[in-house]
């Protein structure tokens, strides 16, 4: 009954979310950046807890990184709602009308989604995101964050409440599982009654023991083994500048990228230097027999290595023939996250484009820009690697549907 | 490795599927629509079979007729492809696009789902229409019919993949399941790796059953426990008319209207009358107390009756006393469907437009119109109730998804 008690009380409150103004919702918002600066010393006593427990259970570094909460830290989540109030509220935009020849006005009106669930990690940041993100949209949420990071989130959750409370609005329009065992886990993924969306955010693991047991539709996020195909004709320089930013500039991020094929004839004049400087930057290389031919230190690439999203200074790279085998091989390794050639050649460009089949296709960039902030949207609450109903960034928009309202005066169907 | 074989050649053929000319499908198209024509003796005679087959196991007669195939209806099926060629195609559209500050053109391009399961009952015209539909939208179809049909459907796809292969294209662009045990379209519904997309058509039985057991993103369709308010305000001629054409035109359909709901200071005005021309048209009423004062041959409604889909010449009828009342009992007994409001009441009007969640809400007209062909989309591949993706009828653009399109001449992220 956990489970389903906490997720009616967010279905209930969905229904006063869903007709609140714009400016409502942007009062809460700035109201709770405000809350969190003013709670600021509680939160992080709450968060050490949180940390030094964790440290305890021996968990990696760079996970204790991403658990761990700062003043500046809690300043970011603070800006991200400001942020997220200035941002255009998609509920209620009209993008379609017509009239029909019966004289029935037909206009498709965007409206929120309902109660969204969110599964995510130890990372406290995501818990305000998704509210504020949520909220904005006209939405309610219910959060499962990681174990480590429980009191954390639920400390900032009930700094939210009250925030709602105050504003004299329904509090479970934000809810936290208290519970974080893979049981209750597993019941919110079949809470389909109540639940209207699902986005896990996570490892591979996470997303496919959703696609395995949710009975939610579901959006899949996060997942990124991309690659950058450099050709024959691509500028040497600039392949270099742009495969030292898809690696280096943060690789522990699904749009960096992990595989580099490379043209059989351009191997000789981009593989000496591209190693050298990866080398600089710490990178280890994994590579064919045509790879380790001009980058000594490269070790060999086994099969493993074409499918694994590393999130580390570690690169697989292959020499290939054609065009024709990338996009085979792009088809069979990639996870429809990034993909991006790099090429003078009009032709190869405009197939590659059409052919590759993932949320983002590039020419002469870095993968790097996959992303809702840099595209132009605001906050995003993840990257789906879906064909369903978003692809790519999600921003607010993608965080409503859309009804159909038909308004006539005594149309009957003939 | 039954369904697996069939679904991989499905995700094979959808690479050149994806990338064929319009010209290319409309030709498919026309083609197909010709030879249903000149196989008429050929299908009639096989679908002779399967109806005697499903006569000696003594199903009912509805079932029979949505079976059976005349001339006429393989002439409708013809015609059904023949628009199809006529509508505009959605691939290839670009939705979006902006060049950021750093000269990064960035653009969303609508681009096929991919591989589409369908599962449906023994209706052969739905086999047409979905090979059709997923073909001018690029995508390859894998259909699952009723095994009552079986043979017909075999014949008809077979009659198209003539066609394909005629045209120098796949032929397994379009598949159909020989063997139709539920142990097969169970293993169908796990099919994640190589189908994008399943779209149930069909009973409440079989909409949970793809709910509980799918692992791939489905659209769920057609299943509309449709309501009319009659409000105190409500012209009560226009009010008759049109819950008489809800409720006779076409009883079978999913936008037939199940419950009605009447305010009870219109009941003395309105029921008498209702209740005469409900009986004149052999509908059965089942209401509550008030409704059973004003229509003597009512029966008396219970708790299951506001949660039935009847598809037949049965209505429950309930008296209320507030619009919240009314938004409350959809709320809880509706499918999201199509919602309709009687009233001459702007404020009453509008209030239910936006309180009611459902694919289609109205103000005085009927709930038949939800349809892709009322609503001007062309055919359509069925009416989708959830809100992940397709909200409503979907034609072929929602049978589409989009991908982002980046060109940039060498930038990296800071």
């Amino acid at each position: 009954m956990y489970i389903e008690n906490l997720c009616s009380a967010a279905k209930e409150a969905e229904v006063e979310i869903a007709q609140l103004s714009t400016k409502v919702k942007n009062t809460i918002l700035l109201k709770s950046a405000k809350a969190l600066l003013d709670n600021m010393d509680h939160i992080l006593k709450i968060n050490r807890l949180d940390v030094e427990k964790a440290k305890d259970a021996g968990v990696k570094s760079a996970f204790i990184d991403r658990l761990t909460l700062t003043e500046e830290r809690i300043k970011g989540m603070a800006q991200g709602l400001e942020e997220i109030a200035t941002l255009n509220d998609p509920v209620g935009e009209f993008v379609y009308g017509k009239t029909l020849p019966n004289g029935l006005i037909i206009q498709q009106k965007r409206v929120p989604l309902g109660v969204i669930a969110i599964i995510f990690e130890s990372r406290p940041n995501v818990t305000a995101d998704a509210f504020g993100l949520c909220l904005k949209s006209g939405n309610a949420v219910v959060l499962r964050g990681g174990k480590e990071a429980i009191n954390t989130n639920i400390a900032i959750v009930n700094i939210f409440k009250e925030v709602l409370r105050e504003c004299g609005v329904n509090e479970h329009a934000v809810q936290i599982l208290e519970d974080t065992s893979h049981d209750t886990a597993n019941k919110l993924m079949k809470a389909h009654k109540y639940v209207d969306v699902l986005i896990p955010r996570g490892s591979a693991r996470l997303i496919n023991a959703v696609i395995e047991n949710s009975t939610i539709p579901c959006i899949q996020t996060g997942i990124g083994n991309c690659h950058i195909f450099v050709d024959e004709s691509a500028k040497i320089k600039n392949a270099i500048d742009i495969i030292i930013n898809a690696k280096t500039q943060r690789p522990g991020v699904c749009n960096a990228v992990e595989t580099l094929l490379i043209h059989r004839n351009i191997a000789d004049k981009i593989l000496p230097q591209l190693g050298k400087e990866l080398a600089d930057r710490h990178v280890e290389i994994r590579g064919d027999e045509t790879v380790r031919k001009y980058i000594p230190q490269a070790i060999e690439a086994v099969e493993d290595d074409w499918a694994t999203e590393y999130e580390d200074y570690i690169v697989a790279i292959k020499t290939v023939d054609t065009l024709d085998e990338v996009i085979k091989h792009i088809g069979k390794y990639g996870t429809g996250h990034s993909e991006s050639i790099l090429t003078e050649n009009y032709t190869n460009a405009q197939k590659f484009l059409n052919e590759v089949d993932a949320a983002a296709v590039y020419v002469n960039a870095s993968t790097r820009f996959t992303d809702g902030g840099q595209f132009g949207f605001g906050a995003e609450i993840g990257i789906s690697t879906q064909k369903l109903h978003a692809r790519g960034p999600m921003g607010l928009k993608e965080l409503t549907t859309v009804k159909y309202v038909i308004m006539g005066n005594g149309q009957i169907r003939e």
